[in-house]
């Protein structure tokens, strides 16, 4: 008795009582020491921190490098005026060290970097630098990732540009720090204390985003509120854009078309309007006023109820070009998005972004920037690319993805999403020739200048771990990394997170890179399997509703999407069809087309089939479909065993978070598969194959459950 | 040139990229490393932790001890099975050598404890005792407590015990995270990831209470949702209970009065219908079988809005002793509030709870507790005490505190409220005589064995810092040793919370406990000057609206409150008036019902008073408000310039933060200021004082200023 109270009590010793630092906060800046041969290692290569240059910019790569490499080191390197040998040498040509190595940076352009290990008066050093500060930023962040991933130090010549001009957030952020779509808490701008007030968290953004290379973030959502282009917030847009200034980090904001009536009293928001147009101008004005270095506006217009030119009979163009006009004298762009759907129109929803938008090609201004989402319906597990890349040779489109998990079970389901955006950026458009993939049509400027881009919708809240889940972290990095190289590996990305989040041990980032590569097809195979999609309840989106058949637009109900009947499932979008297909290049349009040819990931997407059609794997499409909802559950039940094993390698407390969250997926993926399964299997009316367990409830009880309260409505 | 650049990089070196832990997560539970000879005055008496039981809350005192002396004293005292000298032995007479002892634990009830230093088998010990492990934790805390403070240990003798039973946080949180008054982000409960998830914040949380013996927490909004009482969130409930136990904490719901229509499927919620009570009962059985020490029911009922007996024509009693009757076989309560105004009703809002309540005296079944505000208004920056303290002799009373500072200048203006509190626990009730304070009507038990208690309005949320910021810790601290006895200073306690938050420097603790201590009569003088009140913008009380007469209920107009006119300003609540004076004891109701003797602080409160009205400074009263106004603004200034002081004493991030917030705090009260003298003197049209500036704008400015955003509504 007495022997196990002291048992138990020196387990009580080692209780968690405080709350460790190892929460998740760090992101992939977690710079931990390194052992102690790498030490040795790179020590001599770190012997001092030198510039010849002060701004900003310069003193945050100071900073960064002073506090990274002496974390890592057990000690900072000292700053000095002369650069000894080991000396890191950081800046710009204006610094006469720099400028006098005569380093290649002519094609680096305004954000690109050099990292080369060189001698300066005869002594080794290595240097980094950019055209500009933030060039050199750039370099500072890579040449410490460097170190965090065990490279070799001592014969760098790296040369680095970003391959898109935008690289941007979007937050969905409303001005009462409600998150739309958001799963980590509450917005992280606190606009009721600026701007008198600036979280010290505001600086750990923007160090985070410049890390990865993002270099602009929209502040509110699309869905958006005039009230943000009022004096006062202006006030606190400023306070943030001169935070995030030195990091090379722009400020944006989502612009209300109708704003010229609600705050500016006029009666039309007309975009011919000239009082409209000068109110505009004046507007903008105001912030340049404000944010000297204000990026622009990003636009939802005429979509969900938002609005827009056509509430005047203007098209988008003139809308879109109206803006851009006010922006334009301060270097300002639009972004447009082309996110559009009307319920009078009675044409299937996933052509009319591209029937709306493509007739505009080549009538919008040049500051203008279409934005595209990646498929043509809206962030599902998995869509083909949308039929808009390629199609406006003469328009700047770029990419819109969703970082935050809307669709995709929120942050307590891993699902890594490097794997999804690569699957879309290596898309061949066939436009204008076999080959050019979404990527290409991304980073190819329609004409020499003309803005290229791609945009994120942002995971980030005030949680402290800031994603919602430790996992979520690795989607907003690698949204990062693809933003700067769309032909990046999702795989090597996914590899250098984990190396930098959880540990380089090699068998921990074997493990969790496993986990992440097949999370993407594990959460399409739980939830909307062979091409079905848009299955989600109601609203919030969290769990399964295949049933929906009530709401007010017919494009909203899940029984649109995956047009189940007693003969088979499945949206045609054939000739047959709706014909979407038709809206690809001929060859795209062919292999969508054609049962033989479309595969087994899109297959429903494009074709509605019979429940009996013999798939690729010899088995119905009905055993087929039950077999992908279980596989699902199985991947997400081998995540946790992969998951259970890594528990020596990890920190407790993380450890515990990821498996707390694995336990719920796994939960709700069986939940996913029982539901739909309870759900088709009413319709298609035939016995589940062998080996396979009916839903434990029947199809009412599934139907019953209700989450009112689910986050991000 | 070159010299410069050095100089700003050598700045740039100390430029914090890296947020470390001095950020107000840890509370007062900051156990940082005393000075070398602090500690070795300690370590003789923390040689070794003994416990000779076994149960979770003792697991949690010995995690406690081993983490505070751990971090204070460089390592943590080893657990031991023998009791060497030095020893810290704890726990309840369970422990053959604390029952050996013999100590005199007779009187200390569950919750007390006894810290003394004894010998075991002829070595020096401390020994900490309870009747149970709770007591035996409240000791321990208080332990650690005497160690942060600097007392010495070495002879101790101290036992305690808490005056009152039920020590309780009401969380006014909805169940989709916002905070009803709300000033610290959202709500800490993750509705949407429990039960799967427990965040350990929750564990943070429970130590923090425990530490300062709060042992209740109601988890959602009074105005509540009956939703929190089906299935899926009691397990989510459950799940909180099950974390909260071993710190003596027990959870506690508000009880929506319709929940019988609403997720019960019934027609009625008339608590004389057989049906209801049988609805009731086996809802609370069903709650007690997810939470076996469920503490009970909060409610809010006939009162702004929400649903209640009277909407069946039954008295609150009757409403109360239906509920108290379903959970009367669990041990549990029900709270039921005073806090009761009708519109229909035009008597004077602050006699109606009073009204309405006093003459129910007596009705209420034995596990009822009437829960009445502390004053008669609604958390006003200065009340007089309720009517209801000491008019209510057979029926339980507890108080009211709101600890979020919803009509003081929300999170980021610094008020004190242990002074607020001290003022209303300390009033002469005189009932049933002369020196029958507010804290005696509280900690007397109407009979034997019937409850008593007080609650908070938590001002928790998931911000970092938890309270919005680091001054509103010092409220959610002094609740809890106010609750624990209610006899205890503001200012002592004001000055264990600085030396625990900031550091134990006297210079340091003198100056901030002066501030702390000033703050409450400048936050009146700068809002609510001589009795005022309600003067706050409408809805999100938000700043000053004194000219606000268009909202339906008469009631929450502060032209109702402050009654100015040409002839003068105040609410007569005398024979004269509305009377209200003659709800109190006969001296209380004379003292302020007569100009000559109702004092400066509550004179507009009760009396309609001519702006020429000699007040006992000399000046007329439009003269006093003014310089009153003026005085407010001018101790915000003060506090600012000796808190700018403080800088070398305390960490930047939280220096920075406080300062940025006293700049708002300050710029508010003058906001607060000028719109209410531009107010007011378009009323009393008299010149300002000599030497007292005009407001910079004229009204209409001010009443033009909207927050559309501000949190917490």
């Amino acid at each position: 008795m007495r022997l196990i109270a002291l048992l138990a009590f020196a387990i009580a010793l080692l209780f968690p009582v405080r709350v460790s630092a190892e929460d998740g906060y760090d992101l992939w800046l977690r710079y931990r020491a390194l052992e102690a041969g790498q030490q040795d290692r790179i020590r001599p290569h770190a012997t001092a921190l030198v510039s010849e240059e002060s701004d900003p910019t310069i003193d945050r790569i100071a900073a960064e490098l002073g506090t990274a490499l002496g974390a890592m080191l057990g000690a900072p390197p000292p700053a000095r005026r002369d650069a000894p040998a080991g000396a890191i040498v950081f800046g710009t040509p204006k610094s006469p060290r720099i400028a006098a190595l005569g380093l290649p940076l002519g094609k680096l352009g305004r954000e690109g970097y050099l990292i080369r290990s060189v001698a300066i008066d005869g002594k080794p050093v290595t240097v980094i630098a950019g055209n500009t500060s933030i060039g050199a930023l750039y370099g500072a962040f890579r040449f410490i990732r460097l170190i965090q991933l065990g490279e070799p130090i001592d014969r760098l010549d790296i040369a680095d540009r970003p391959r898109l001009d935008l690289r941007l957030l979007n937050h969905w952020d409303n001005l009462d720090r409600h998150v739309e779509r958001g799963y980590a808490g509450q917005s992280i701008w606190d606009w009721q204390k600026l701007p008198g007030f600036a979280d010290p968290r505001y600086t750990d953004y923007a160090r985070a985003n410049a890390s990865i290379g993002i270099n602009g973030t929209v502040l509110n959502n699309v869905n958006s509120n005039a009230d943000i282009l009022t004096e006062p917030f202006l006030k606190k847009v400023a306070k943030l854009a001169d935070i995030f200034r030195p990091y090379g980090i722009r400020v944006y904001l989502s612009a209300r078309f109708s704003a010229p009536i609600e705050i500016g009293g006029l009666k039309t928001a007309d975009p011919l309007d000239p009082e409209v147009a000068a109110w505009w101008k004046a507007k903008a004005d105001e912030i340049y006023r404000h944010v000297p270095d204000f990026g622009g506006f990003l636009v939802k217009a005429n979509s969900e109820g938002q609005p827009g030119p056509q509430d005047y009979g203007r098209s988008h163009a003139e809308g879109a070009n109206m803006l851009a006009a006010a922006v334009r004298p301060h270097g300002g762009v639009v972004m447009w998005r082309a996110f559009v759907y009307a319920n009078e129109n009675p044409d299937d929803r996933a052509k009319q972004a591209y029937s709306e938008f493509q007739p505009l090609d080549g009538t919008f201004a040049d500051n203008v920037i279409v934005q595209v989402k990646n498929g043509p319906i809206d962030f599902q597990p998995r869509e083909p690319f949308h039929p808009l890349f390629g199609a406006m040779p003469k328009t700047p489109l770029m990419m819109e993805f969703q970082i935050t998990k809307e669709y995709l079970g929120f942050a307590t389901h891993l699902v890594y999403l490097g794997g999804l955006w690569e699957e879309v950026l290596r898309a061949d458009t066939h436009r204008p020739r076999a080959g050019t993939t979404v990527a290409d049509v991304l980073d190819t400027p329609v004409r020499a200048g003309a803005p290229t881009g791609i945009a994120g919708v942002a995971n980030i809240g005030n949680d402290r771990n800031w994603s919602g889940s430790q996992f979520d972290q690795a989607n907003w990095y690698a949204f990062g990394r693809l933003a700067w190289n769309p032909d990046e590996s999702g795989h090597a990305i996914a590899a250098d997170w984990s190396r930098m989040t959880w540990g380089d041990d090699p068998a921990l980032t074997s493990a969790i890179t496993g986990m992440m590569l097949r999370s993407h097809q594990a959460v399409v195979d739980y939830m909307t399997p062979l091409g079905l999609n848009h299955l989600m309840a109601t609203g919030h989106h969290y769990g399964p509703g295949p049933w929906v058949d009530d709401l007010p637009r017919r494009d909203w109900n899940p029984t649109y999407f995956h047009d189940a009947d007693a003969a088979g499932i499945g949206f045609d979008r054939t000739r047959t069809g709706s014909n979407a297909v038709a809206q690809y290049a001929a060859p795209v349009a062919r292999r969508f087309g054609s049962l033989a040819t479309v595969g087994d990931d899109y297959l429903l997407w494009f074709h509605h089939v019979p429940w009996d059609h013999r798939m690729a794997s010899g088995r119905t499409l009905w055993d087929e479909l039950v077999v992908r909802y279980d596989r699902g559950v199985a991947e997400v039940a081998a995540m946790q065993q992969a998951w259970a094993a890594l528990a020596p390698k990890i920190d407790a407390r993380r450890h515990r978070e990821v498996s707390d969250f694995l336990a719920i997926q796994r939960e709700e993926a069986k939940w996913w598969r029982d539901a739909c399964i309870a759900y088709f299997g009413s319709i298609a009316k035939r016995p589940l194959p062998a080996g396979h367990a009916a839903p434990p409830h029947d199809l009412q009880y599934y139907k019953a459950i209700r989450h009112p309260y689910a986050p991000g409505n």
